[in-house]
């Protein structure tokens, strides 16, 4: 990373963690110059830079402020749920949902996935491409499951780094975290028993429930926070939970972080009643702190944490390599995965395996926090402006989704096939429960390569809001 | 194909089929070169070339004969299972054979994969680079389920070409065979629900039952002929089978070739009785005749076959890339592909689409299946001349396995441990029956690069055997 590449991720770091809050001066050139001891153009290449990604405005004669934009936009509150045990039915709407993504006409709002341009696919494609030209055979058969032991001490050095170890012969390399977590899932449940989910929750969580035929009850979980462990305790005294399918860090769709005190109570809860966690943990490394969070696992003492992961969201979605540390479940799950589907892809395992060893994966992560940290600021600034009043949203400290409360009266289905006849796609609330509940919400996808493009898409979407009250 | 080669091809079809009985004189050098047009050159290197696969022997002064090899192993009769519904536990011994196919030291007379040195894993690799360096980023979240269109056209080109069409939307991609059966099974089936299978049948399909809690009734299976069709009948009539899992070609373990009458009457039988049937044709594509045989799949006109193959046998094991024509069942597998793990790989999508469209598989598909052919005499020779008397044997008409039968008083698992002690592993016929009837039964894979290191293994495996008497 350069120099005034390392300043400006410092000082968009101090605006995510509120040192610098929103409409903040940030110190002038001459006072940054000589803090950090560097030339004046390294501060104005990383002023620009910030102004480019709009997490910065320049007022003429008054220096640079924070761009505000957030401030204006409140909260949502913690969900409710009903509290009832449910049977789980995936709704037709989560399948349309995922075929509006591969329409390129669409400005993509309703995306699981991050602009693939923001992904350094060249590189990945070289990597692969030597690592396949020089492959013994033999490798195409070994490296069936538990997968590549390569690309399995790679992963485990990332734990490492992030303060916390785990056994590489913990780790399953699956065919992305979608099969982590369904496998997960399966050697965890029997078809019947009852799974405890966050309040909205990951459609894909919905999906893998019916799948099993499982049964689901809602946590109240807050936007900013997380799951409510003290309404969980009281969930768990009163219903006989098998499972629970949290997402700590970034959760989808509300981008909600628990603190570190939550995810150890968390731990001490299912550890207590033996219950297994599943952590999907996909968002991660997508962190915009000054570090990255830690997962619940890194609390576990037992084994009980099974924690998935992948690079679908952080650097290669199509080469569907995930992983899971299973703790103690990891024998039976790397079985499950040899009869489900033998092994994930050999040359996805090695590709992956080479770009991690040869470096670069950190810059490009910088790099990408940094593009998502101002995509946010702008997109918190477009929502301000173009939709309606009443509109909530919570700025996540990490990923790429934005969870936006309308006002009551407009339904987000109703806005979704209005946005799409505008060329833009989103994804309403409602596939985010299995009651469908959240009928006035969204999940906006920010993970866009133009942040201009982006803006234009809220600007459409919130006039077409407005236009519904 | 130069002109010897395509002339070794034309006669190892004759010796396959039987226009060339074994023990048979081969036209003279003349009388082939007048027939075919061919120098006495060409004529000399196509014999050579199927005196060095053991196709054919040299008597000196007396011309060249069809290698005498199977007629003195009898065929096994018959399976008789026994008729009862079974719930289905998969031994650990599944696991430990599987994993003895990692060690490089062992023999590989127990892997379930042909030799990846038969592979063209060189051209894979560069048709891959070729694919991928050019690729537009958008493709890596296009190409969900149910996958790359390109390589769905050509996959559908390939059925054309064995004189059947499918609707290239009934196709779905998937993580190999293995995954397109598996799902083919969730999507037919309730757990609890009786599913028909061959005897012996293979083990992975006694793994995906018994991950389903499905239950098991094995159909008597003929070790040349395959399925008894009325025997299907007659327990269609007294049990409420919900599916039946079948391999028409060159069933795993057996290597058995239904007829196409048989075919078209198990076709007829369930569509009669509107049960689905799940055909996994992972070896068609192996065949040692003149021509593909058909798939079961070729006689169904209501969309009730769920046909699964994928080029793991043929062309690359490693990469994961199998599919299914799902008939009426394609939309919801392609919906239950995309719960479970997505899609497949993209750089594995991409590499075979290329490899396809760019030509060469069936030139290798004709080089691999001569050396199998040379392979499978080599084997019934070394049988033969090693094994104890008594032994049965069934030379299958396609694919790279062996079924034996031994001497009723040997433990084929017994065997199979006596002969990992010898650096050669073994399926023990155990692996392959719910009830583990096939005790002094093995399954031999003869795909080996190298036909010499074949029989020295049979050779130390059938001493083996006789001290066990």
């Amino acid at each position: 990373m350069k120099r005034y590449e390392q300043l400006a991720s410092d000082i968009a770091e101090s605006i995510a963690n509120g040192t610098l809050p929103l409409g903040a001066r940030l110190p002038s050139v001459r006072q940054t110059c000589s803090s950090r001891g560097v030339s004046p153009s390294t501060v104005f290449q990383a002023y620009y830079l910030l102004e480019d990604r709009g997490l910065i405005q320049a007022r003429p004669r008054s220096g640079y402020f924070v761009a505000s934009s957030a401030s204006t936009v409140p909260e949502p509150e913690s969900s409710r749920p009903s509290g009832e045990q449910q049977d789980v039915e995936v709704s037709e709407l989560v399948f349309q949902v995922l075929e509006h993504m591969r329409d390129r006409d669409l400005a993509p709002l309703g995306s699981a996935f991050p602009d693939p341009s923001l992904f350094p696919l060249e590189k990945l494609a070289m990597a692969q491409s030597k690592a396949m030209r020089r492959l013994d055979p033999w490798r195409t058969v070994e490296h069936l499951s538990p997968g590549n032991p390569e690309l399995r001490r790679q992963i485990t050095l990332r734990y490492l780094a992030t303060a916390f170890a785990i056994d590489s012969s913990e780790l399953v390399i699956t065919n992305g975290a979608m099969e982590a977590l369904n496998l997960s899932l399966e050697v965890v449940t029997q078809p019947g028993d009852l799974v405890a989910v966050e309040s909205p929750t990951f459609y894909g969580a919905l999906q893998a429930l019916e799948r099993l035929n499982l049964r689901a009850i809602e946590v109240p979980t807050h936007p900013r926070t997380g799951v409510d462990v003290s309404a969980l305790a009281s969930i768990l005294e009163r219903h006989p939970v098998k499972a629970c399918w949290f997402m700590p860090n970034f959760q989808n769709p509300l981008g909600s972080l628990m603190p570190d005190e939550a995810k150890q109570a968390l731990v001490e809860l299912i550890t207590e009643r033996q219950i297994p966690l599943i952590e999907d943990d996909v968002y991660g490394e997508l962190y915009f702190g000054a570090h990255k969070p830690r997962p619940a696992k890194a609390w576990d003492t037992q084994g009980l944490v099974l924690h998935c992961s992948s690079f679908s969201k952080t650097v290669a979605p199509g080469y569907r390599i995930g992983w899971v540390a299973a703790g103690r479940f990891a024998a039976t799950l790397a079985r499950r995965k040899l009869m489900s589907s033998l092994a994930a892809a050999v040359p996805s395992q090695e590709a992956l395996s080479r770009y991690l060893q040869q470096g670069g994966y950190d810059r490009h992560l910088r790099r990408l926090r940094l593009t998502l940290l101002g995509n946010r600021t702008a997109a918190l600034r477009a929502i301000a402006k173009h939709f309606p009043p009443g509109t909530r949203a919570s700025p996540p400290e990490g990923g790429y989704f934005l969870w936006i409360e309308l006002p009551m009266n407009i339904d987000a289905l109703a806005l979704h096939r209005l946005a799409l006849a505008n060329q833009v796609s989103s994804a309403p609330g409602h596939l985010f429960s299995a009651d469908h509940r959240f009928s006035h919400h969204l999940r906006i996808n920010f993970g866009q390569a133009d942040a201009s493009e982006l803006e234009a898409a809220l600007a459409v979407l919130g006039k077409l809001a407005s236009s519904l009250i």
